[in-house]
């Protein structure tokens, strides 16, 4: 029976490499037609690039650092702050899983920190998922819009949340999914994504792990792990090199001006060039019959299946 | 591992039930936008009856016997001839797949004897699926259109096959499933649909069957049962009580005018009043994750997992 059950997982694989993902990420020029966007991409959950898509967002020309400065530079805002870069990730011993230190400052003082590359500075990242870019970030609406029109078309609503990001080239978020419809949009800089399809989750390490938090030492400047009451599950790579599925790895990398269109339950580590600005928005999925679906490979992929 | 696996299909029909379907098949009245035909119905895989969508055919006011005998009555047509109105459906014994005998007539032989209800007649269905409506039927072309512009829009492609369906209220066709997105229009009298989800496969008698053919022999009336070298898997209702899920059982009733969307993999049962007359434009359905998950629940179904 495990045998079928794998099986069965490698016929999911073999069918969605052949039947309808491609061996790269898609590239289409300029922003989509919406039911295009929606018959295309959206129903059958691929990514794609639309290159120079964002290239109309005032944003694109103003969001040079000393713009920024004049603009939001007194204003507070939450940074994630982490001694490796890794926040939202599994510790470097495998222990634990960590979130980062969240300090609100300043954003001319994150500015200043994101410049200082001596040695003992830690890394910090603008990453908050809270749609931060209609909050803390408001007042840079109007130099990026408020959701992506042919996107609120598509998907016949709002975005549920815009975020706004700005980090380190050392800040990398780590393999994760989101239950989210997410349009990516770089303004300044590079980022790359690492995309596994919804249907590799059999070869995810997943392992559930004790949650910490990193705390910054005033006096000596290292990093405390400091253990919460939480447990979380997370993928931990290389944890088990006995999962049935080894995992097909999309490279997208997004340069200023491109949007991204990330598919729900797409699996994605990102990373991005130092000073990296991007906004994103997320719409909500739709929990339908691909989700019924993906409900089911979960529940098959749980500990006691494969084991 | 086997109760792992059934709880896997409790789950996805579980999630498919409380997530997206309904316990009714849902009714919009006319026509829809193709973006949001899309977005709501086609992408989520969930049917609906837009009502009189097809009231504007000039099929809709012109399609009388009178006037189809004038206009086709000399036109040989292919028609199904069982003794029993199941063609392409298990035989009473429950040992083979039949096949009706495929009957050349002159059109207005066939509505003669469609019109005699004496015992000994057998029973007459129009019910080729190879596009006859631009084959044999096509001088129809013009009272029906040659597409269904929304769908068409909304698929970005013409359809594969265009049928015309003319029959007894006995002929019934047997539960099966299409590769196709379908949409299916009523012209005169009422269709009867019993639907099952793809989702519902696990619940699904499939048995493999000998096929067979019906051959009317001339000089007694009766039928032979002809057997050929062919195999094929078949839904054999109640050959199998220890399924692990119950099906869940859409009805939905077209009348002269709605339209149906008949969305790929789903399970179908169909029943009409006598002379019903329809057509329906089959879509090529696109084989994208939906189809490469159905593909590894399959898989689990086959024979050696459950049993």
């Amino acid at each position: 029976m495990a045998e079928k059950v794998t099986e069965a997982f490698r016929i999911l694989q073999e069918n969605a490499n052949d039947l309808y993902l491609r061996d790269h990420v898609a590239e289409v020029e300029g922003p989509p037609d919406p039911l295009e966007f929606h018959r295309e991409w959206v129903s059958p959950n691929v990514p794609v690039i639309f290159r120079n898509a964002a290239r109309g967002f005032p944003a694109f020309e103003k969001w040079s650092p000393e713009y920024l400065r004049e603009k939001i530079g007194g204003q507070n805002v939450t940074v994630a702050v982490t001694p490796n870069g890794w926040a939202d990730a599994v510790s470097d011993d495998g222990h634990f899983f960590m979130l980062p230190e969240e300090r609100k400052m300043q954003f001319s003082d994150f500015l200043d920190r994101l410049d200082d590359d001596s040695q003992c500075n830690p890394i910090f990242y603008m990453q908050q998922q809270n749609s931060n870019l209609t909050g803390e970030m408001k007042t840079l609406i109007g130099d990026v819009p408020p959701d992506i029109d042919w996107a609120t078309s598509a998907f016949g609503q709002m975005p549920d949340a815009a975020n706004f990001w700005l980090g380190d080239k050392r800040a990398i978020t780590s393999t994760h999914k989101d239950p989210y419809e997410n349009i990516y949009c770089v303004i300044k800089g590079e980022k790359q994504f690492v995309l596994s399809p919804p249907t590799d989750l059999p070869g995810m390490p997943y392992k559930t792990l004790p949650v910490a938090k990193f705390n910054e030492v005033k006096s000596t400047k290292d990093f405390k792990i400091v253990p919460n009451e939480d447990h979380t599950r997370w993928i931990c790579p290389d944890s088990d090199q006995s999962l049935p599925i080894r995992l097909k790895k999309l490279i997208a990398k997004v340069r200023a001006g491109d949007m991204l269109y990330l598919p729900s339950l797409w699996f994605h580590q990102v990373s991005q060039s130092h000073g990296c600005i991007a906004v994103n928005y997320w719409y909500d999925m739709k929990f339908d019959i691909k989700y019924a679906y993906f409900s089911m490979l979960e529940q098959l992929c749980s500990d006691s299946v494969i084991k």
